[in-house]
């Protein structure tokens, strides 16, 4: 039976924050309608999460590495790997890897970053950037690859590539792209000055083979921004990750929206679950999104669940925003509560990150989690917040406790000695 | 006078738990009748033990040698070096040790894994099998030694031996004993793929020894099963450990009825004493052994008791077997409650790990501990339990603190600076 346990890690991406002035001093979990939420921690063992310790602010990216088990510090090399095995790349170890964005340029100065968040067409041009680039630059492979709208992704694959090298993507708009340049601590290294200057060549003939192709000729005469160059940024190079199914001996799925934690549960051959319906954004479907955990369930023994919506609200420094993502949360976990055996499961409700709206930004503050389900002795906290969950049982855990005691929590820890 | 304050760890062996359904959910301890476990708890600082990190599950040898201070993800090499020093073979760093049955075999089949729980005559069998190999395997020293009814141990030592190598004994019966090989890690290793040779030489010279041995034919002649095997299992590498005299400058005593932590012991040099009355199961004599702590108290600096039967009804999944161990346990604490100088003794109230009736093994949930006496500030937990231990002041502690904290409670441990 207890073999049989399946383990769940919920997540409100962003959903921790701080005292909000305009709702008397509550964060935004406290001040939200939460009775699901509160009835896992009612029923469960509350505590802190730390993914990469005490007081480090921590990404979407490396907090969900943490959160699996896999120590960012030691195996984050930046999100560029990520974000191309998210587009569908076979990215491969040793790659270096960028995410790009397909951008419209006067000359050197990008007027949109987005090149009007383009529809289609990228396929093409994309298709045009690998039959131009087909001999590589310097004898390093060139695959470049859309997805969705303007964004895209590029691969460099052969020997002496480096990542410590520079944006190109200047993150604002009229302003010139910037060169790449091999980083201060690279300035002198022959692989990262050579690998800064293969990603100036990759810039400028894709700049080229983009300029005077169909898809951009038809954009410019209906009056659209040409989608006329690839700008990268986010390098990273690709890392040997065990496979999540190897590491745990668990079959693991992930409904996630945001790509660059879909491009993570790829690499680590989880199956990553589409769902119709999960927008990424505040009009995301959350019923949509319980119920195809509820469908992952039967099949695999690990689901990882994040919804994105609570994030956005902190970054826009939105509290009312914020709380109805939020309640939508509770709502996709009260219809988990109802829908799961959980004589069968154990479950983690947390945050990636905290995301307060003061900020704007992720802090480094505790999140508040809980255990429910099998195995939980149930502990005195009966609501799910910042200031609640300071009192539970579980007390004080980072990135590479969480699937240990999940784990534990289902019976399925080996263990150690006689 | 705090330099004669006497430290004290008294430990129910697997004594934690799960709520139980039967019990209205409360755990074993929860349901217990523990006036002593309480007032220890009341008079005491309470809190979570996780001795090898949150959420592992550990066995009984790792927890304590995690629980005294040794790190058993650094030292523990398998549970043979402290079986066989439980037997009394004198083992060394580099040995290469393995727990063994006396078994019963057909051709190659174990018919009875314990030769009839053999109760006599196995010092001759033993002596049997080191005479008739006292010339040794490919150069490597046999030492073999027998224990308590069908228990034995056996030692070998040598250059080059490698402890990845696989079981003999096939862990049930009715079915073929299992050759010895070296483990898929190491199936190209020189030393392991020799060991395994050895072990399997071993038992193959050791079976001819025992099928004509004078006690056998006398057994078979009563209609006893024979006890024509010694099959190893449990394979160890005897590491060096700091003796714990040296390693604390506290003399030290062991009363512990578990053969395999009265091995780790007698390894670290400690008295490892007897008490009449103690089984190690669940008719065990409690006062025996609270006397035997009362007056081991008198002569030692430290003292690490074990009452093993709450692990017992754990394991058989049967809460009230378990509960009536658990009362064995308070009625033990009660005994040295009374009889002990409270101002000159800091003890730890621990389990070693839990074992819960509805896994019927070991978990790795937080364990809850008390400290008392000497030293301590008397927190708000009043009663000794998996719940009510989380609101202590101790927090969450891990192996390598434990020594720690009795040993500062006691005004033993040396102050790091100036």
């Amino acid at each position: 039976m207890s073999s049989e346990c399946k383990c769940i890690i919920f997540i409100g991406d962003g959903m921790g924050g701080r005292p909000v002035p305009s709702l008397g001093q509550r964060t935004t979990i406290e001040a939200a309608s939460t009775p699901a939420l509160d009835a896992i921690a009612a029923r469960g063992e509350s505590g802190y999460l730390h993914p990469a310790g005490i007081g480090v602010p921590i990404g979407s990216d490396t907090a969900h590495m943490a959160i699996l088990g896999y120590d960012p510090f030691t195996y984050y090399r930046g999100r560029g790997p990520f974000e191309a095995k998210g587009v569908g790349i076979d990215v491969r170890p040793g790659d270096l890897a960028f995410r790009c964005n397909f951008s419209t340029l006067q000359g050197r100065v990008v007027t949109d970053r987005r090149a009007g968040r383009i529809k289609s067409g990228t396929d093409q041009l994309a298709q045009a950037i690998n039959e131009g680039l087909r001999d590589g630059i310097e004898g390093v492979e060139v695959i470049f690859r859309q997805s969705v709208e303007h964004r895209a992704a590029l691969v460099l694959r052969g020997e002496g590539l480096d990542h410590r090298v520079s944006e190109v993507d200047p993150h604002e708009e009229d302003t010139d792209y910037w060169e790449c340049r091999p980083l201060p601590e690279a300035a002198d290294d022959t692989n990262a000055v050579r690998t800064a200057r293969i990603v100036n060549e990759f810039v400028a003939r894709s700049s080229e083979i983009l300029q005077d192709h169909p898809v951009n000729k038809q954009r410019a005469a209906e009056g659209k921004p040409m989608a006329n160059a690839a700008l990268p940024r986010g390098v990273g190079t690709a890392v040997d990750l065990e496979p999540f199914e190897l590491k745990y001996g668990m079959t693991g799925a992930m409904i996630v929206e945001v790509d660059l934690v879909r491009g993570l549960g790829t690499y680590l051959g989880m199956d990553v679950i589409d769902v119709e319906g999960a927008t990424g954004g505040a009009d995301t479907d959350e019923y949509a999104i319980a119920k195809a955990v509820e469908a992952a369930w039967a099949d695999h023994d690990f689901i990882l669940a994040n919804i994105k919506a609570p994030d956005l609200g902190g970054h826009d420094g939105e509290p009312l925003q914020k709380i109805q993502a939020i309640e939508k949360v509770d709502r996709a976990a009260g219809y988990l509560l109802d829908a799961l055996d959980w004589g069968r499961t154990a479950l983690l409700l947390a945050a990636d990150h905290c995301t307060p709206c003061g900020l704007k930004d992720h802090s480094g503050d505790a999140i508040p989690v809980a255990f429910c389900g099998y195995g939980v002795r149930p502990d005195a906290v009966v609501s799910y917040g910042e200031r609640a969950c300071a009192a539970g049982s579980i007390g004080h855990i980072q990135g590479p406790d969480v699937m240990r005691v999940l784990s534990s929590f289902a019976g399925r820890a080996h263990k150690f000695g006689a």
